[in-house]
């Protein structure tokens, strides 16, 4: 039975599980994350018995409050929204099709809804973020690969199977780089942390002379490592962060020439590069923008406090099902 | 005022408005077309008058029954929904912005609606074709250019601008050929009657002893040519259908990842070519597909006829509208 909680008001748990850790909070109506616990994905071989600790974590945090829960969101790879289940996820330890929002619902008996995490993100951001009120908008996470959460006339796009908004496996460079999805030239395979380590690899084999990162050992070769050396202006570096940033502009241009967004905000670990990565991604979406959409879309980074987007994000989306019911 | 005609049925006008001809036509509440009057667009160098005499012409073939007309539906190059306006459409005479829906409502007083011919034939496709009942498919219109309507749950996407669904204008080959909108290496520029003419040419250049076409004139060598050729198993001509089939089939495959469509139809005067076209194109297009999407869209040719596909589009457009107010 959902109930308000002692003080009158709703909380919903927000869930982000990831290949590493799953991250469980509890939000408050104005979106305030009150708690939050972590959960390191890969003790959890038995998807049973992580979906036992998540519901024990919820019921710990909200302790009396658990009468005023009135629902759970979750964000997970490969998180399909209309089955409730993950289903085939590459980089989480479980195989398969699994039903994880019923077996939540087993568990703690309020609504559940499912999505990947590039959703949960957009969903975030429509609910707190820079895209409130937006009817038309793209969310991109750049982290470890490429996600993207698609809003068009105010719902999240699932088309026909529940896995549209795959921006990150369409192609950038025709017979280019080998994805992990098994296709090549993906856009992924040159805007995430791996594309921008990759690029950075590219660079330094044909120019060894100018770059300090030259002398890193190949394994030290961070995102982090990239982006502290092209801040002190190493060329190398700028230049890799600005062929990033090139063929995600051109990738955009032509997502706006499809959705024609009012906007188009960035998310992920990859974004802290800030105007690094914005401005060749904004002056290669102006420069490939067909003209009946100049002026008409805003590439911005995301304004979501990164520590609790994900779960913020999660919970919106279970809030956003609840109030359309 | 708006009554039913004297049979007690309603009637629409739909109106296709090309670079060559406006076709006018009435349309009765099982779809079919009563009656259709055709107009040189070129004739009305004054878009005032083309107003008046597509009035005139609705009028006349309407005669007692103009009572029962509940509304205008019009499918025009670059046109705009949400305005109601043709805007700077390069195939047409008339510049600048031409707010189209309000010129025809002054002239007969039922609610105009106005957008691109490609999403025309898409409400088409979902009214009386084979998209009946789908929430979620895309229809690519291929003729000289290359227009696509994008429905999504259930409506067609327009964008923030208006504007949205120009795949034939998303980049297929970077740097490749010089498209008419300014950009290099559209889609258009493959996939269309001029892409397949251009494909043709150039794989003539490279070989020109075992095809027929090398003796034909330049400007003799058209998309009719080529596919009568290649009908006859003339090898150039079939290799530029299949060159032609393999982009679209990419750019399907990205597209898939995107929207996730149910279904995916074909209209347009290059699919007289059928399977010639069909072929690679679903070939191509499985390929590419990322492993979640596999089997999870149809390729398949529209089943509306050519004749007045575009006029059933347009009414069906003003119908859709009306029965969602």
């Amino acid at each position: 039975m959902i109930k308000p909680s002692s003080n009158g008001d709703w909380i919903v748990a927000g869930i982000d599980i990831g290949g590493t850790n799953t991250e469980i909070g509890l939000i408050d109506s104005s979106g305030n994350c009150l708690n939050k616990t972590v959960l390191r994905t890969s003790d959890y071989a038995d998807p049973q018995i992580l979906t036992l600790a998540m519901s024990s974590a919820i019921e710990e945090m909200a302790g009396k409050e658990i009468e005023g829960l009135k629902g759970i969101g979750i964000g997970a790879p490969n998180g399909n929204f209309y089955s409730g289940s993950i289903e085939h996820a590459p980089n989480l330890i479980w195989k398969g099709v699994l039903p994880l929002a019923d077996m939540m619902h087993q568990h703690i008996p309020v609504p559940v809804a499912l999505t990947n995490d590039a959703n949960a993100a957009a969903v975030g951001e429509m609910k707190y973020g820079k895209a409130k009120g937006m009817k038309h908008f793209i969310s991109v996470t750049i982290g470890t690969g490429l996600g993207t959460g698609i809003v068009v006339n105010g719902d999240i796009l699932y088309g026909h199977t529940g896995f549209a908004g795959e921006l990150g496996h369409t192609t950038s460079i025709p017979n280019g780089r080998q994805c992990t999805c098994g296709k090549k030239g993906c856009l992924e395979t040159y805007v995430s942390a791996r594309g921008l380590v990759m690029t950075t690899q590219e660079l330094l084999a044909k120019d060894h002379k100018t770059s300090h990162l030259v002398k890193l050992d190949q394994d030290l070769l961070t995102p982090y490592r990239i982006h502290q050396a092209a801040k002190e202006g190493d060329p190398v570096a700028t230049e890799a962060f600005e062929v990033l940033g090139q063929i995600l502009g051109r990738a955009l241009a032509d997502t706006v020439a499809l959705f024609s967004p009012e906007a188009i905000f960035l998310f992920g670990g990859l974004t802290r590069a800030g105007d690094l990565l914005l401005n060749p991604a904004r002056k290669a979406l102006n420069e490939c923008l067909l003209p009946i959409f100049k002026d008409s879309v805003k590439l911005e980074l995301s304004s979501l406090n990164e520590d609790n987007a994900a779960i913020l994000g999660a919970g919106a989306l279970i809030l956003n099902q609840i109030s359309m019911q």
